[in-house]
């Protein structure tokens, strides 16, 4: 057998075992009762520590050496294979066991504390574990960095965006943060203008909710036979292609919520589920990083579903499930209600408008912590600092500034730009579908998601990890990726 | 560390990849959408080599011989886990690893055929498969028992009945068969000279019989915080320790098929949630095998819920669930109703009189095909007719026959005896139960099971692995296991 063969076996048992983290993952958050809690955690330890010991194993190495010889006997799905398995040997063998070991142990007690902490408003509390935790992130950062060939931060921003780059976030956030301020005060002065939007009068049973959460999901392409929609704390996107588990919360007062949600979560099912079937299991089936995975999702959630063309289709849905009547169920008012801008505190209530403000913010202040400009105890000014020259507000407390996210608490550093990438990605791709397909927004108005799904499906989803992020976009939509579709989008949704 | 310690962080490890083990196959039964199937097999499959490799690894085998000379530094408990650790790496380092890849195939296939020849009711169709199973099987047991030093049917019953010995099946089984045909046509007798039974009449809506099936468990002992009921095609107890998941079915003409299930697999649980949690993890911290584990579900179902006392005490809750009323829902009619006897074709749906026929008449079967004095095309006819010499019935076809139930199909060979032997322990249990615990019935039928819990907890669940299971027997009861409590259970109850 060929060195490259081996490894595709070794990978595949290495992908069985993600696999069944990922399910112990969904239960914990969706089944589990709350005394198994501490049994979980060790499962899913062990697990790690087992994926871990496998990548890291002598044979790994010295098999990719020698697959480096038969290059020219595979092809380039197999020679994209070979680069993402020597990308996660590269992350795992960089750090030793020790680290490895001290990192999940210092975020374990960091993100219990936090949990508290963030209730009662006390950042004091959290501080010390989030220094040990940034401490060793920015060893993490160090030792990956060196074995990867790129900055500290870009060798963390490497594990959620394979080959991101500072310059690329730098550049593309600049332009961002250049036109969102007037934009916004615009936004918000028409917005202001408008009569009120009429709201249709709950409560929503969830029983109803769910139902028409499912109708919908299915009628837009999530195949049940291969899926399921359950509901937990934190919504979430899990499972694995063959069996995609999304999540929801419901609210009986705003069915819009829980729907805007599913319809989220959905697009990150579809593109788990559209993965080439070929090659799972394999590093280059995989998605190809958080920032097509969250444009898949803003693709749908923001793009497609609180379009006026949806909503045309779905008024008439929503209206006969709630059995509801009145100008609140009319599609234009259900559209108006999906696209309101505000200035707010809180990321994941932001609306699209807004939301780049969120992450830029955090971005800078991630990045100034790990490159030591920034002390932890500073964090809460600084939030407050530059909050303000963002969006223009200022949070009361901590808790609705630098508590909020679990992310830092953690241990993810170099998550928050994948927000932002994804959203810049779901406009230029959605533009360029308006494009390609024909009338595709007419089809949408009609309840009509094949064709749309079929481009996505060709052009990412069943292209794994063929490809680098900016290569798949620019593939798909013959340029590279700017802001100019998404400033286009927000205009034209916005001050159109 | 000394070497008994790096074995005991060594099992830990591969305890936590069984407990996922669990869990996944909890989710197959229940949550797992049909498409799903494929990948979770490969997820099974890899972590159970995994498993394999660790048990089977070089560093167990020289770590034991160290840890033997170790021995008089360790206390009986950690003793008694070195014999454990030794029994199960005797398991699995008896089999090379093509033996177990050939056995787990041929087993999936089979069982896949099994399916379809049940449903259709073609014994020839899995005939083939079925003798491929059985070579291997023989092969698994010739092996087996040459490493282990025993029979090679001992070597299979011990996977399940560690330290099983046919020589006491035997005696016991020929004991029962000795008095019961004479018991059953008795009963029969007495019974059809009953005026008939009232019924209460249904339908029992499904959420109302999950609810009062769970308000029964929690009344029992069942703590939902560690664990859950749900529903599955085959009731069972799965999970682990810390996250019991047991299953049932619901048949909305009668309540009282699911109810007592579900009371059988609260038996279940509470020996699994009563293992002793200073050995979680560890091979003398597991139940003590399937006979006792049997006898723990039908102590409750059997001896304690299908009682006079238990229907006086869940008459009312059961009245007010369904509304109901009527001569059917009073406490004498609905113990009445649950100890009809009857001579079936079918083993699970059989009474606690008859039962013992049904599994005497496949050990017997199971051990000729196993010693090679059987052979699967002949088993149809030695069905037939060791049903009609045990029990006096005849199936009118092998769906009723030879083809009802998986075990052999599906690779479990050695594990029919447990289930009588369960009967058998639960009898003897609850005799000397009703002697030790002042007046048991009478709390039972007060809706109070503490005290008989607490007595269950010492004597067997927080026992784990300590004792084998004729000591643990012996120790609880004051004699040896035999079927004398057994034969009195059923005289009094159905006789008396």
């Amino acid at each position: 057998m060929t060195a490259y063969r081996q490894l595709e076996q070794r990978f595949r048992r290495i992908g069985a075992i993600e696999e069944a983290i990922s399910m112990l993952h969904w239960d914990a958050a969706t089944m589990m009762p709350a005394g198994g809690a501490a049994a979980r955690a060790e499962q899913l330890a062990t697990l790690r520590v087992i994926t871990h010991q496998h990548l890291t194993a002598q044979q790994i190495g010295d098999l990719l050496t020698e697959a480096e010889e038969e290059d020219d006997e595979l092809d380039r799905w197999q020679r994209a294979n070979l680069r993402e398995m020597r990308r996660r040997r590269a992350h795992a063998a960089a750090l030793p066991d020790t680290l490895v070991e001290a990192e999940s142990r210092a975020c374990s007690e960091c993100e219990a504390v936090w949990r508290t902490a963030r209730a009662q408003n006390d950042f004091a509390a959290v501080l010390p574990p989030l220094e040990r935790v940034l401490r060793l992130e920015r060893e993490v950062a160090a030792t990956k960095g060196e074995h990867l060939g790129t900055s500290p931060y870009e060798a963390l921003l490497d594990q959620y965006e394979p080959g991101g780059s500072v310059a690329t976030i730098d550049r593309l956030f600049g332009e961002l943060a250049a036109f969102l301020p007037d934009l916004i005060e615009a936004v918000l002065s028409r917005q202001a203008a408008l009569p009120p939007t009429p709201t249709p009068p709950g409560p929503f049973p969830v029983e109803l909710q769910r139902r028409v959460g499912m109708r919908l999901m299915e009628r837009i392409g999530f195949d049940f036979r291969h899926g399921r929609l359950d509901v937990s704390a934190h919504p979430f996107c899990g499972g694995t292609p063959d069996d995609v588990r999304i999540t929801t919360r419901y609210d009986e007062s705003d069915f819009a919520r829980a729907l805007m949600g599913v319809l989220h979560e959905t697009g990150h099912a579809l593109y788990q589920r559209g993965l080439p079937a070929v090659w799972r299991l394999q590093p280059v089936g995989r998605a190809r990083g958080m920032a097509v995975h969250e444009s898949q999702s803003l693709l749908l959630e923001m793009q497609v579903c609180r379009s006026r063309a949806f909503l045309t289709f779905a008024a008439p849905i929503l209206r006969e499930t709630f059995a509801g009547n009145g100008p609140g169920w009319d599609a234009e008012a259900l559209h108006r209600r999906q696209i309101r801008a505000q200035r707010g505190l809180i990321r994941v209530d932001a609306d699209e408008v807004t939301y780049p403000a969120h992450v830029i913010l955090r971005y800078h202040l991630e990045r100034a912590m790990l490159a030591g400009e920034l002390v932890p105890a500073d964090l809460p000014g600084a939030w407050a600092e530059g909050l303000q020259q963002l969006l223009g507000i200022a949070p009361a407390n901590d808790r609705e500034g630098c508590l909020q996210d679990i992310h830092w608490y953690d241990g993810v550093w170099g998550y928050f730009p994948t927000y932002t990438l994804g959203a810049l990605i779901a406009a230029q791709l959605f533009e360029t579908a308006r494009e390609v397909i024909p009338n595709v927004l007419g089809a949408i108005a009609q309840g009509e998601f094949a064709a749309l799904l079929a481009w996505l499906r060709e052009q990412i989803h069943l292209k794994g990890s063929l490809l680098s992020t900016s290569e798949m976009v620019e593939n798909a939509t013959g340029r590279p990726l700017g802001i100019a579709s998404f400033e286009r989008h927000l205009h034209d949704r916005y001050l159109g």
